[in-house]
Parts: C-alpha cells; sequence; structure tokens
C-alpha cells in the first residue's frame, strides 16, 4: 500500500534567532518570533503575487525530527497518556512536516518577513500556501 | 541552500469515489466528498486518540501533479494574469503537498471515513494532525 516513496527538494530555509529545540514554542500562537523565509533562486519566480499583510501557510521539513515515533506523550509531559502521532502535532512522526500560519510582514526579492513562527533557524521550507478565505474557521 | 533531499514514505491512500481529476472540486469546501482514509498497518499504531468528531488535517501527496510549474493562471482561467504558485493554491508546484480539512464520522480499526475530501482515489496521505481550537480562525 505504501510502495512508492517521493523525494522533497527544499524550496528554501528559515532565519531565524531561534538556533535551539529548547526554546521553541510549541506552536507559533504561543510565543513565536518573526523570521525569514528565503526561497532558492530556482523558485524564485514562485514567491509573485505574495504581498504584505497575506496570510500564508508556510510548510516545513522538520529535519530534527524522530521519524520512526508512532505513539507519543502530548507535549512532552510523561504522566500524560500515550497517544498516536496523528493525534498530535508532535513533530516527531514519520513524515516530519510542519504546518505554520503566519502574516507577511515584508517582501524583499526571494526573502520574506513573517510572523509568528517558532521554527528554528536552518530549518528547510517545503512549500507556500495562502490561506483561502473561505476556509473553515477551525484551524 | 536546497542541498538536502528528503524522502517521504505516504502512510496510506485514500478511498474515494472520485477517480479523475477533472471531477475533483478545487477545494474539499467546494463539494468535498466523503471519503475513507486507509492508513497502513506499520503506521496504524499513530492514529491512537483519533475520535469521530475530531477536526483533521489531512496531507496529501498530489502524484499527478506537475512538479516544474512555478507559475499559474488562478483556478485555470486562461484570462487571469499568471501568480506565482506559492501564492495560489495549485496543485501544480515543486514539492505537491496537499493540505485538506476534514471531520471524522467513522473511526473502523486502521481506516477513517472523513468529509469533505476531494482528493481523488489513490491519493497518498503523508501526514495526518488534529486542527489546533487555539489557531487563528482564518484558515
Amino acid at each position: 500500500m505504501t510502495d512508492n516513496i517521493y523525494t522533497i527538494e527544499p524550496i528554501g530555509k528559515i532565519h531565524s534567532i531561534l538556533t535551539e529545540l529548547a526554546e521553541a514554542p510549541m506552536q507559533g500562537t504561543e510565543g513565536g518570533f518573526e523570521a525569514w523565509l528565503e526561497v532558492a533562486p530556482k523558485f524564485a519566480q514562485g514567491l509573485f503575487g505574495i504581498k504584505v499583510g497575506d496570510d500564508l501557510i508556510v510548510l516545513t521539513w522538520l529535519h530534527r525530527s524522530q521519524r520512526d515515533t508512532l505513539q507519543v506523550h502530548p507535549r512532552g509531559r510523561q504522566e500524560a497518556p500515550l497517544r498516536g502521532v496523528f493525534s498530535t502535532r508532535s513533530q516527531d512522526r514519520p513524515n516530519p512536516i510542519g504546518l505554520h500560519q503566519v502574516t507577511v510582514l515584508e517582501v524583499a526579492g526571494q526573502k520574506i518577513r513573517v510572523a509568528p513562527l517558532e521554527a528554528i533557524d536552518g530549518t528547510p521550507i517545503v512549500d507556500i500556501k495562502p490561506v483561502l478565505k473561505h476556509e473553515r474557521p477551525q484551524f
């Protein structure tokens, strides 16, 4: 059922003052920082149309994750019962893709300044998408 | 800047009555269907804790996409000016990851019935995450 393997080439990288996982808040809304998205020149054409004030979803590759983890204690609390990783936002999961909703503060060529973003410096960017206004409000 | 290549092994597949891209609505909220998420046995432990009524984000691999596309006419309208794919939800993009917000209707072992979901039958599932209630409302 899972015969195919796909490859991801990151489109860019995050530049942030956050350099250690231990400093990173669990979610952007819990004290995320400003950060720069830097897109590689070969993908820069894909940014055309992004402007200040846009709400974006940034997909990252959480490159320091444990990919063989299937159950975790939510938010690292050992007293909490184990849960399947797909019912949590743990960064440890088979395909460690991070989902970050941010607002665009500045566009400077192939660099975009955004907030709030909790990912650490050097985190690879996999994709950038606009938030759709008609999407349901829970996310 | 984008030296590293990462590999994705899908965790499962979508089973849907939608079999052709031409039938698929642009977004789930535009007439998405019920579908089953089937997770491979080796990843099934990761589902523990998912229950009926949960709002989930399903990440898929849009395996029929054009990965070398960087600009598109939004929603396929040739009269609309070209836009960078990162400012659109086009399925054609360098790393074609689909984002689908669904509600759980039924949990049956390693299969989960959800709606609304516009992905076609056989679409690989990359990840499943819960929607966080405190996330900002725009998405």
